[in-house]
């Protein structure tokens, strides 16, 4: 083979594709319910945070390894500092979670459909996947672990609430899949900041129970800061210490994000209440989809799964592209037939959105 | 084995050491001349573009593939904009040079001594690592690619001005490495930004030459912005394309640090200036150096390997630790015998310095 010819990349790279991500329009225009961000900023005192960072201060390397924000993250969770190693986004901890806890040839574990840049990441790391069916009702089948065990997966990675589902499973459901698998259980909250109080959900002490768990958080959906890369692992020192101290990157997260990160940590009390008001807005736009014949699941996460019935006058895919022709982004995956996936957006943008609907389906 | 006893991480991860980086102490006294930072701050456009940031606009995800830094790059380099992939600071082009184009067990290759950090990220991989000793004058043998083409080499890395010792191979070496070698040949030019340019080295032609070639830079050193992580890869599209669709994060390189790149390439005179002060410091403290007995390898770096003489009252490492006493922090490496590591400073930095050093030696 010439030169010209040759082909450098690895056998299972070239084979795979990439993670298709969703639309950014950068009109300034658009109605973005596509990626579930946050509807709201993140509060002022991040914005107070970036204004007293002189560049003077990125001369020289970050703090290895985020000590500060680990510091008030430790606090917040009540678990000890090395219990936490922080990540450039939450999709470098499942990329580490792979790197560190899964062997090329081994079998990575996942329901399907979730969410979709798992087996991306597990084809990166020439892993199998193991996907394991949900019922129709988004239930896990009761021999989840049995099948993941059976096909000797190291890993698996359940995200909780559910995405694309936005359904909750309880910590006893979790407990349960911790006690069972034989490999690492990581449970992906990136959306569990939205979960309703009254629910009662905290695994924050499942690490101290179950030395196979890690739980996984995000400053992208909660904090709303997407655009920063931030997030972080709980776990215990057995899971944690392999990546903080060996397979992440040296200096994986920039000063400013730990700067950054620290403030909206702080501010406790304006996260809350962008987590509240996402709360009402989701319960509202959940009833008033029903009321134009569009039903999702009960969702704990900051979207909706909405099922297109049949007898719809619009497929899945010409409300997403009528939409999207209306100014506003909605998820449409070609793999969940009769659904589209709607984040929750502000007052104003769902009623954007359900004026649309109704011009659109009336 | 019990739950309790079990060990997740994999067999080569646990066999492994991490990086061991240099120390960054936070005391705000200590003058820093161990990890080759720029001693002069970023440029006063980088402070106004972080001034003007509203953090509604890290709501969102930032632009995957960090477009409007790849735009402004292509043209500073004159090369296509597909030929170019950005990334979280060079550690991370390092890393998935590794994860695209070679497999665990085959082999990546060095020179010995080269940065420390290419051997760690080989284990991480599990893949071997075939290591070509350099002469005691910096100079490569001549079978060096020989050497590597029977060891099967895929991907060998070759830092240029080199690490630790700041020696330059000029470009017809390179393009011979780029004919001979079977594998890729990852040229990091991490402190190329220091080159005199009396030099004429400008490698940003050979991906065009070579198909298995890939140019690493960084912002760390040259633009002052080791706090911020940022770097990029230039090379064919065979070479770029598996990265920037495939192996790389989703979003890796977070908003902030897309603007602030941008606008440290735009301000080319200031940091041209900082560059040339750095080589004007690089000689005085060279030659002052070489009056206390200390001598250098022709540097074209922004730091300079001290021969520590064996009729020196001092060890190289009594020297590194007298001077940090002293409050002067230098790098002093195990593996090298007799030799201390000196980023050039400011014009205040190095005569503090030397005087320290003066004092201790005479």
């Amino acid at each position: 083979m010439s030169r010209k010819e040759q082909v450098y990349e690895r056998a299972n790279i070239r084979a795979m594709q990439g993670y298709s991500y969703g639309e950014q329009p950068e009109d300034g225009r658009t109605i973005k319910l596509n990626t579930n961000e946050n509807p709201y900023p993140a509060s002022p005192r991040v914005q107070a945070a970036l204004a007293g960072v002189d560049i003077s201060s990125l001369r020289t390397y970050p703090q290895a390894t985020a000590n500060p924000l680990r510091k008030i993250l430790s606090e917040l969770h009540g678990v000890p500092q090395d219990h936490i190693v922080v990540t450039n986004g939450g999709d470098e901890a499942l990329r580490l979670a792979l790197t560190t806890f899964v062997e090329p040839g081994q079998n990575f574990g996942m329901a399907e459909p979730s969410y979709s840049l798992y087996p991306v990441l597990a084809q990166i790391q020439d892993a199998g996947v193991h996907r394991v069916s949900l019922s129709d009702d988004w239930q896990y089948p009761d021999d989840f672990c049995t099948q993941l065990n059976q096909a000797g997966v190291a890993l698996t990675c359940v995200v909780n609430p559910h995405a694309p589902s936005g359904t909750l499973l309880d910590i006893g459901q979790l407990e349960h899949m911790a006690a069972e698998l034989d490999g690492v259980l990581l449970i992906d909250e990136a959306y569990a900041d939205f979960i309703d109080p009254a629910q009662g959900y905290n695994t924050t002490t499942l690490p101290a129970q179950f030395n196979n768990v890690l739980i996984l958080r995000t400053f992208s959906k909660g904090y709303s800061l997407a655009g920063l890369r931030l997030g972080y692992l709980l776990g215990s020192p057995g899971l944690i210490d392999p990546i903080v101290s060996k397979t992440r990157d040296s200096y994986n997260v920039d000063h400013l994000s730990q700067v950054l990160g620290v403030a909206a940590i702080e501010d406790q009390a304006y996260a809350r209440e962008t987590w509240q008001k996402v709360r009402k807005q989701r319960t509202l736009l959940q009833n008033n989809l029903r009321q134009l014949g569009l039903t999702s699941p009960p969702s704990q996460s900051n979207f909706l799964l909405v099922d297109v019935p049949p007898e719809c006058k619009l497929s899945a895919a010409q409300i997403y592209a009528a939409l999207k022709q209306a100014g506003v982004l909605v998820r449409y995956f070609d793999t969940l037939s009769r659904k589209i996936r709607i984040t929750v957006g502000t007052a104003e943008e769902n009623d954007t959105l359900l004026k649309a609907l109704t011009h659109l389906l009336n």
